[in-house]
């Protein structure tokens, strides 16, 4: 059983449960119900498990704060929504270091404060492995609430940074420690172990009516970009594939394939979006002004649907399916 | 390192981070923030764990998924709010059998469904066992929201109904089966499995300006009445502990006691609540025409600090602390 048919069992079972304040439910990056009239809020839930999402050995606590939180804060910006406050579920073995636990909150801290997220409080519990699942709420005018519906023919498919990053920085961690010395590959190593989630490039993008669906890149594009195309009832042509450059050094090096770190790899954490073609020239020039980085161009929505290179090949989902190893 | 320790030094921790939109975070049943001027949001998370909370061996998997719910619920009501949505972390190990999850969903959706909560989404992952962490947000009118806080000397402290159920049904299913199948001790098996969150009771208690201070009893009474206290700065003397019972008859039976049940069992789900004292008779007079259940007083807020009883001996908090099996 893969992850999206267990999600669809699960929408079965849960029919018949009274959800007339909810304006979007399961299948979005966050969901989103109306507090009072011009508002809308967001809330999102992503959990790291040990031994699953990270290892004790090849991540610092700090670290492992810092990711739980940063998956959640990305899926606000996703929402062009702001963060309000975070609850944190903890579980641990008996055993665990205190000064360990501590650590993994000045991570969450550390990212908190410049994100203006606040913690509101959580859950402890005995665990039999670390377990750190975080909720972000958050908030959003009405009017630039964004989903991963809304695509249409002929848009421009954009992502708000570089992919292949976190895959090439989770390689140096794990199996190139020698390689992770060299100054060119910090930024792999980075975003891999601090990635930034886009909360300003994702409020100021929602701001443009010209923006016409947005998502996070958790899972790797050749997985999520098949996800906004379903919610839009649309597909894509992918021209290009932005891969990081220093990753693509990396794969050079190590005869790996950056191109498949930047499709399948996931946990780049940057933005995708949907944008009006003619618009798109223009917000990409002020995105640079603003952000000081390039909105990049990945292809364009097609009336057809999947997801395929110009030359008709189809890119097939094989980013993070995080219950790709079930005997079920 | 006791639960309480702990959080003391996570609070530390999150020092620093930006807070303003919040009115109320860390230790209280939910925390809450503004969104928008007369209305109030409340969150709280609550995670069940395979081997520290439940097995599958004694419980099933509907229960399960009503227990974290409702755990959660029960929060909400201690707030004086509604439910809103909850969101749905889940992780379990690859050869969780997927009609198991499923069954657990029912659970969810077979209490959501009464308490007009929504279930917006979640996050599926891998874990070493089944991990269920459940975030509820609800919202309350300002003028509504109780807290821990507020209790005051003289208060009234009441409950919304008889304790030690919850403990004495866990005895019944774990250690006495063979007493189980006993029509007298039915309702202390639903007690433990199928707690009922008092969210009508809730709010209807929050809706009277002589309710002072509120929370609900996840942890005994013998922890949580310290916990009101200390967040009303005020102390207690316990005249009646109010003994379930069914609860009580099982104890003669199996030479238990019953009131340490009442005291320290923990999870039985009711309000606790301080109420001005010259209002309490009429509030429990119509609160009993409005649900068919006691007010039951069980003392008096003392200016002195310190859970005692009548006689001056101490009630030494032994609820559940989820860390007091640590090493550490």
């Amino acid at each position: 059983m893969t992850e999206d048919d267990l999600i669809a069992q699960i929408r079965d079972r849960i029919r018949g449960v009274p959800a007339e304040r909810l304006l979007l439910g399961i299948g979005d990056d966050a969901a989103v119900w109306q507090p009072s009239r011009n508002n809308r809020s967001v809330v999102t839930t992503d959990a790291l498990i040990e031994g699953v999402h990270f290892t004790r050995a090849a991540m610092t606590a700090h670290d492992v704060g810092h990711r739980a939180l940063a998956a959640n804060l990305s899926d606000i910006a996703a929402m062009g929504a702001r963060p309000v406050l975070a609850t944190i579920a903890l579980g641990f073995p008996s055993q665990t270091d205190p000064g360990w636990l501590l650590a993994m909150y000045d991570g969450i801290a550390a990212l908190a404060k410049p994100s203006r997220c606040a913690i509101a409080g959580g859950d402890l519990t005995r665990a039999p492995a670390i377990t750190l699942a975080i909720t972000v709420v958050g908030e959003v005018r009405s009017s630039n609430l964004k989903t991963r519906a809304g695509a249409r023919p002929g848009d421009v498919i954009a992502v708000s940074g570089p992919l292949g990053g976190s895959r090439a920085g989770l390689l140096l961690a794990l199996e190139r420690p020698e390689l992770a010395a060299d100054p060119a590959f910090a930024e792999l190593l980075a975003a891999y172990r601090t990635p930034k989630p886009r909360l300003a490039e994702g409020r100021w993008l929602a701001a443009s009516r010209h923006v016409r669906a947005m998502m996070d890149l958790s899972d790797g594009l050749s997985t999520d970009l098949g996800r906004l195309c379903a919610a839009s009832q649309v597909g894509a042509r992918v021209e290009t594939v932005p891969v990081h450059p220093a990753a693509r050094r990396l794969a050079a090096t190590t005869g790996d394939d950056a191109e498949r770190w930047a499709l399948d790899g996931g946990e780049d954490y940057e933005l995708l979006l949907a944008v009006e073609r003619r618009a798109f020239a223009h917000l990409a020039r002020r995105f640079h002004g603003r952000f000081g980085r390039e909105l990049l161009a990945v292809g364009r929505i097609s009336a057809q649907s999947g997801v395929r290179r110009v030359d008709g090949v189809p890119i097939v989902p094989a980013g993070w399916d995080h219950l790709r190893d079930a005997d079920t």
